[in-house]
């Protein structure tokens, strides 16, 4: 039997808002057993953006990141987000831990090709280091992990947070029992756009594509429930898509291997 | 015999100088054994600080850190600074990781007091953890420590980086042979301020009380050393205050407690 081992990935908008950022914490302090936190701040690297008079550019809701943004993300997610979470977690009796992708080489990227759209300095996951990360984790630490990754060559590159939180998952799933939780200002994919508690409870691959041949699930939806089928099928033992406010494992829609 | 274990402290200076910044990683990364980086940042702060529009305050040449400047040098020091190090020192081989003293709860401090001057969310420390630390050490790691550390109610805390260094060699003291090197921009303490040649090889406390009483020795100089003693004192091997090229342990100034 494998440890048990919760990965959640928390959004901008939530480390952004006091009131849901404290629940949060205070919710993460209560998961029993080894946990890793992954964050974005995306809002924030806009607003610091704002005030240093560097425009923010985003193509299909990416960031398009020239030397000036590298150093506002770097600063704001390695930096602002990140040590304040460490800081906050610590007073809630969690041994924090903050790290970049660069850090003990946890997750090593390449510069996204520039067509075609340049990006800029924006890293695609190439590795997670498991090993690595467990060692943390078994010395009892837990990893609070910034939205920037490395290319091995010296550089910071910037990274999708949804994408750092399954990567860093696939690569615990052959040494845990791992759960990653998705937590977002929905209460889980919606059957009813419209209807908020017309949560789905359960979504395999089977039923994925009869709600996406039917209509039900579409849009944006439909590449975060492709990434989660893509760790559970990695290995990942399941995907939570939940509420920033109710990262317990028992509310939202789970994401499962087919029976 | 205990490990060997180098402590290099470097200042904001060589971190702004991109040619010394390259030598410096270069022998950093030349350095055998277990080692540790303790870097500064004040002068990108003050940069960083003046863009956005905040003055910087220094009494006796400390910063004064309302929340405002809390903001920025904890993107600074704990962001911008210390993730490029760590990732160009992996770009050197070196398996660096980037801590502050909230970080796995390394370095814990307190608010100093208000009187007689308010420095504002400074740190004086309380104590360094040696053993989490060495858990890291030993794991292969190569810990880059930035001068900032927290106060276990969720607060990060600005720190002097050469405290952070001592404070550091100190708590690791009990488990390492260990080397503290203070590198700045002359070559060691120097017998004549205006001859850059006339480095002092080695200091005792009793040498430098001779130093002290016939005035070779004076200014700021002055408490660079006290801590140095302090720290060998405390069971630190060796510090030694050399020029930030020059960070092999065989140039500088040598302070060494009495044979």
């Amino acid at each position: 039997m494998k440890e048990k081992l919760t990965i959640v990935k928390v959004g901008g908008a939530v480390v952004e808002d006091e009131a849901q950022l404290t629940r949060l914490l205070k919710d993460f302090a209560d998961i029993q057993g080894r946990k890793v936190l992954v964050h974005g701040g995306g809002r924030k690297a806009t607003k610091m953006a704002e005030r240093l008079g560097i425009e923010t550019q985003m193509v299909n809701g990416r960031r398009i990141t020239d030397a000036s943004m590298l150093e506002v993300v770097t600063m704001v997610y390695g930096g602002l987000v990140n040590k304040n979470l460490v800081a906050r977690l610590q007073a809630e009796g969690v041994n924090a831990l903050g790290l970049t992708g660069a850090d003990a080489d946890i997750i090593h990227s390449h510069r996204r090709p520039p067509v075609p759209i340049d990006f800029g300095f924006v890293g695609d996951v190439e590795r997670a280091n498991g090993q690595m990360l467990s060692r943390l984790i078994e010395a009892g630490i837990v990893p609070v992990i910034a939205p920037l990754t490395h290319d091995g060559e010296g550089h910071i590159l910037n990274t999708n947070a949804d994408t750092m939180a399954s990567e860093t998952a696939k690569a615990l799933a052959g040494l845990y029992d791992v759960t990653l939780i998705f937590s977002f200002e929905k209460k889980g994919v919606l059957s009813s756009p419209d209807d908020d508690d017309s949560v789905i409870p359960v979504i395999t691959r089977t039923l994925f594509n009869q709600y996406k041949a039917d209509g039900t699930i579409s849009g944006g939806m439909l590449p975060k429930i492709e990434n989660a089928l893509a760790a559970v099928d990695a290995g990942v033992s399941r995907v939570v898509i939940t509420l920033a406010t109710a990262i317990d494992g028992q509310h939202g829609t789970m994401i499962e291997k087919e029976k």
